[in-house]
């Protein structure tokens, strides 16, 4: 008895805590994979995450702290076995937006309203996860997401170009970013100019032609993968070399400079309640953008070891990582797509792998930082700039013109508004013009006038099938559930289609494809039900629903309705037509 | 040709001047009609009018010059031949909460606000109108619509207290006012209080007990009908002598006092750009408001004589008619429930009688103010009180507690947040959380396992009924419309559902209740496809809607589909399921 009753803490101990699950069964060799895994992800997340930090306009140093903690909070937290957490672009950009509101990049306040956007980030993720509310991720549509990542790739890579080219320039929409860069263009430094250039034309370089370089030099392809994910460390070590041998930051090279050695401060978040009451709307927009773009990789490369995730214990992790970035003085951190297919493709098997990283970041935050001061920061801006344009991808308006318009105006506008406006407003227009699209579509719902298929029992559009009707009997399917905003809509549309003067004796409402019925549309039906019955017309119901029957069951509605509820059209049909099921009274249409 | 080149532009002319129409088969019989019914509310429109005048912060002749123009536009423009527009109770109660945000009740910049706010929401309607956007009215549902009322109801009430008291209160919010009652309450004038409480306690009386009283008496019906319209008068006339016979005004009575007499002002309103900014909310508000009032109450009673509403007419007619009280000195005004019945039972027949009444109350403005110098503002009060409690309706929370807790929900919110916070923010939070709960409800749909009802080609549930399965065939009615809010839900669901370890080969969706697949369900379903063909199972759909199937034979997605489209689920179970229909391979379930 004594186990029965310890076994449902157990239970959700190891729902909360996935680590007890496949920690149990750690073995040599997925120690050895993950510490594989491990190394490749930390060659590459070291300029990420010094680069990610100069994206958020926050120390270098701060992006080291944010890839140490957040990934051990997820090791224990999260569910999925590649995810790899850390600074990623877009939230980096969300962080730079939310926090340029309210403090000077450079400023202490800058640095403090950072972390408290980490810590309340990580609190709402962390209560999204215990309350199960992972479903309001779900209100950004797939092409709302697409465009807005789309046109954050554009706004971020342009941002980056004022490093490339040396100057000072700051905006947070496109217009903005432009205007500023162009205004002071001729404050260009050539020599970081051509460090930018070289740097990102080598990385691109990089992706698409040193594969099949080292490859025609009979190298492995497993090693050319491998340059080509040290492609930036490559980049950050030539630059910083030559910066320094060269004598470049005299000549005006802008550099990383004293990044202080160490292990990451132990942080008290502010509680400023005015400081999270003007950030709370960021954090919330970074939560779930963040949450969207973790779980659509982690499912994917779930989806192809055949596991599973758990989208609400993958908010509890996300939450505790971000909770882990604020307490050690970082910022937030989501998981991100590119390292996370590295460190599946590197064989990543449990989240241990995250920790191994960690401890590479760890020790790249004790003992590289003094290497990297010469590091031009026209490198770090090439990395974010080859990384985001990857991102860029308008094919997602071709799809939705040729699909759907409705999606096609939710990403245009997401789209355009991301770029004309900044990225928290963007991302908001779309969330809500496609909710509002839908509700108008809905709302103006397709009714068909319908007649039975011969030789079957089905019924379908008079308009495009060759069906049976009979002249005393208008059946019209309502392809919508019948809520509020239609509600006022199909009692005009009935009763003008009835007004046509044809001899109509019964209507059947087939509502095959109604799931809700409110309290609006139930009125409205009420009414259509008296007004029919004034013109001596019955009002019939056929195939409703179960849950929808049971909810009419428990008004007078039923008991008052002028006709009947059958169970199937057919019925319908065999019950009101007078002849009994064959053709003659019922004329071919 | 020319006639035929001619028409068009008449049709344009006759449905936005729908008098063109009724004014040429205008006659003696109908000139008679509208002129006992234009009597009747006027006697009624006068007290209404200088009492809602009052209820809105502004002096009683706004109330008169509200009732003159309007009335013209509206006969003019109007589509309904019974409502009769006017200032009603709950679009004052509106424009009080709107005007005293930005100024204080007597100043004339409280004046100049509710002026341009009868513009503002005149030229909304009017846009609404012309580009027949009246659609959006119907996101306010009818259970927010009822709480709504109710609430405002019991806000008037209170808010008429402190006329009754003779005391100075205030406020937006059921709290606030009675917090400043309360505290005001020592102040209490008692001969106001009893003029106020003898003025209510003879109207509550008028409504129930003088028709009995005067029919017992042997006069007919219809005088005893006409003597209970005529009640607000006669209290109107009865405490204006007592109040001057005996004066009381000397004796703290507040009265009405000096009303300028004439006719209306021609006014211009301000175009002062930020005020619009500041009241535009308030106008849309409003302007939906008082077009839902105004409609609901036309299209009752255009049904009982079998005649037709254009809503979108009817945005351009309640346009017209605010646009005319702005240009004439008064404030906002909709069609007026109990007052358009008094003109329906009344027999008007055209929107004549409106013109008729706003040439009554012309009359009033031009002589009879003088004669109200007396007139306590507790009589107003009370007449007030007791037209709006007939309002207060707590019925529809019983009513969507027991037909669908959603509905309970918004209704109650609505309820609690109108009272406690205002008018503005409890129809608006009633909106959006309406339309919050709706999408909540689509984001986890019905779904729901079916199987062939032995005999028919019918499909049902197998919890609810008894039906024939074949063990290798899985068939998943899916009972909602699949877009984003639900799309991530679906997915998780059926990979849930086939992962049960039963042999299943073939997975048939049927989408008979499925009116929309946007683009981030179209992507779902292909990851579904995709997933299911790892495992050798293949993906059917059947029963989808021609609208529906159009748009996906635009896409790659049928051609990728691992199985078939099916036209019915029959033919889907007797391709799939070996047997050719026979029970033997399916099994009842």
């Amino acid at each position: 008895m004594a186990r029965s009753v310890h076994r449902p803490a157990t239970g959700a101990l190891r729902r909360y805590l996935p680590i007890l699950d496949w920690g149990r069964q750690y073995d040599r060799s997925a120690l050895t994979s993950d510490s594989v895994a491990a190394l490749i992800v930390t060659i590459m997340l070291i300029p990420q995450s010094l680069a990610y930090a100069l994206l958020a306009g926050l120390p270098p140093e701060m992006g080291l702290y944010a890839s140490i903690l957040p990934l051990i909070a997820y090791a224990i937290f999260g569910t999925s076995r590649a995810l790899a957490v850390g600074p990623v672009a877009v939230v980096s950009l969300l962080t730079a937006a939310a926090v340029g509101n309210l403090a000077l990049p450079g400023t202490s306040d800058y640095i403090v309203a950072a972390i408290a956007l980490a810590f309340l980030s990580g609190l709402m993720l962390l209560v999204m996860g215990l309350f199960r509310l992972g479903f309001i991720a779900n209100f950004l549509s797939h092409p709302v997401i697409a465009g807005f990542i789309t046109a954050s790739g554009i706004i971020i890579a342009v941002s980056q170009l004022k490093h490339i080219l040396g100057i000072d320039a700051g905006g947070h929409s496109l217009f903005a970013l432009a205007g500023s860069l162009i205004a002071h263009l001729g404050e260009t430094n050539m020599i970081t100019l051509a460090i930018g250039a070289s740097a990102t034309a080598f990385l691109f370089w990089v992706r698409k032609g040193l594969k099949p370089a080292v490859i025609r030099l009979g190298l492995p392809a497993r090693l050319a993968d491998l340059l080509a994910k040290a492609g930036p460390v490559m980049a950050v070590v030539a630059t910083t070399l030559v910066t320094w041998g060269l004598g470049l930051a005299e000549r005006g090279v802008a550099i990383v400079g004293d990044v202080p050695s160490g292990l990451p401060p132990l942080t008290v978040p502010s509680f400023d309640l005015s400081l999270w009451s003007s950030l709370a709307g960021s954090a919330f927009i970074i939560s779930i953008i963040g949450f969207v773009e973790s779980i659509s990789v982690a499912q994917t490369l779930a989806a192809k070891r055949r596991q599973r995730i758990q989208p609400d214990q993958e908010l509890v992790g996300l939450g505790a990582s971000n909770i882990a970035s604020a307490l050690s003085g970082g910022f937030p951190v989501t998981g991100g797509f590119s390292r996370s297919v590295v460190n599946f493709d590197a064989g990543a098997e449990t989240p241990a792998a995250g920790a191994f990283t960690a401890i590479g970041i760890t020790l790249a935050a004790l003992f590289l930082t003094p290497l990297i001061f010469f590091l031009p920061k026209a490198t770090l801006a090439a990395t974010i700039i080859v990384a985001v344009l990857s991102l860029v991808d308008f094919s997602i308006l071709k799809r939705t013109w040729a699909y759907s318009k409705a999606d096609f105006i939710a990403v245009a506008a997401t789209i355009a508004l991301t770029l004309g406006l900044g990225v928290e407003a963007g991302v908001s227009a779309g969330v809500v013009l496609s909710i509002l699209l839908y509700l108008y579509k809905t709302s103006r719902p397709h009714i068909a006038e319908v007649g039975l298929v011969p030789g079957t029992e089905h019924f379908r559009n008079i308009n495009r099938h060759d069906v049976l009707t009979h002249p005393e009997l208008v059946t019209l399917r309502l392809d919508e559930n019948l809520y509020f905003a239609n509600a006022r809509y199909i009692e005009d549309y009935l009763l003008d289609r009835i007004g046509r003067g044809q001899p109509v004796k019964h209507v059947v409402l087939m509502c095959s494809a109604v799931n809700v019925i409110d309290l609006s549309a139930l009125e409205s039906l009420e009414d259509i039900d008296r007004r029919l019955a004034d013109m001596g017309i019955t009002l019939h119901l056929s195939e409703v629903k179960g849950p929808v029957m049971d909810r009419l069951a428990r008004t007078h509605f039923l008991g008052s309705l002028s006709g009947q509820v059958f169970l199937s059209q057919y019925q319908a049909m065999r019950a009101l037509a007078p002849v009994d099921d064959a053709p003659q009274g019922i004329a071919a249409q």
